[in-house]
């Protein structure tokens, strides 16, 4: 029996931050993990500028309610959920990732939650524990399961390498270089074929 | 951060084999673990009857199409999805449970598997492993989450007593004086309600 494991941002919806900054204009939430290293200083980072902006949590999730699923995303989806069980594992925040998962008909996503004063602000973040995506793996493992998993970036590699089969999905050129064993696919078309020969296989 | 655990068969869905009885006429495959203790030798009971009647897994699976989820079940689930993560656990087999999946919109499920032969006939069964449903809420434990369970049966009881909030919907009178300690529901609207007061306390 098997959980089909997947990354969101890049595998199913675009990056949500980079779409909050284009959607709202402010070109400083553009920063990742590629500018300030420290995820938690980045974080710390963008609750200021929402504090700026006086963004509340409702101002950003009708922001995040425009951004569209990518193209072909809900009906990979749904054709994964018709063969085999599905969970997606994000860094993101479940509040930031339910207008999204609305329009992709509420798969079970496992991340990660924002702290809500009673003014709906932006506070803080909790993470539900560290490496949290590979631990996901190891606790369907306990349960009995196998796993694939499917993501784009580097924040994936450990729940692909602790799963029993794993697939990169679009990553950029530097992860396909460091990592030369693990199968990459660029279409939704060429993930489903590579899950579902896995399924067969095993 | 929270999954909550539903039992599928009385409460989301009918009772499945109990459908396909009623729907197919074979009366001997009302038999429960009431009838036959030994799960094992009710299976492979089940199993032949199939056999002697010449259905094939396509034939059950129309048939368990025909069977509706319960009156309320999908919004139920809806609004549940909107608020929390949700995973069904169930003792059935993900062939069987496929066709109610389908029209409860694809929640997550963690269940069994009947095996299947090259000729479509049901040759046997596997359990995922043994009392699946409390390992799997060990196992959201084991990433972080908190866990709420709720079902209506003896099977449940386990994942219930496992979980850190615990609810029986519509269960026997019989489960319900022998087990005082757990908040009982007989409406969709009790059941939500119930969780999230949960939700909120923790």
């Amino acid at each position: 029996m098997f959980v089909v494991c997947l990354d969101l941002e890049g595998v199913l919806v675009p990056e949500i931050w980079i779409g909050v900054s284009k959607k709202t204009g402010i070109d400083e939430l553009k920063l990742t993990t590629r500018d300030i290293s420290d995820y938690d200083l980045l974080m710390k980072r963008r609750i200021g500028i929402l504090d700026q902006h006086n963004l509340k949590l409702k101002d950003i999730q009708d922001v995040i309610a425009t951004i569209k699923p990518l193209d072909g995303a809900e009906k990979f989806l749904n054709d994964l959920r018709e063969i085999t069980q599905v969970v997606i594992l994000s860094d993101t925040f479940t509040q930031f990732a339910s207008p999204l998962m609305k329009q992709l008909g509420w798969p079970a996503i496992f991340c990660n939650e924002l702290i809500i004063d009673k003014t709906n602000r932006i506070a803080d973040y909790k993470l539900r524990q560290k490496d949290g995506k590979k631990h996901a793996v190891m606790g369907f493992h306990s349960m009995g399961f196998k796993v694939i998993a499917a993501g784009d970036s580097y924040n994936d590699l450990s729940m692909i390498r602790e799963a029993d089969g794993g697939v990169l999905f679009c990553p950029p050129e530097k992860i396909i270089g460091e990592n030369p064993d693990i199968p990459v696919t660029f279409t939704y078309d060429e993930l489903l074929s590579n899950i579902k020969m896995f399924l067969e296989k095993n």
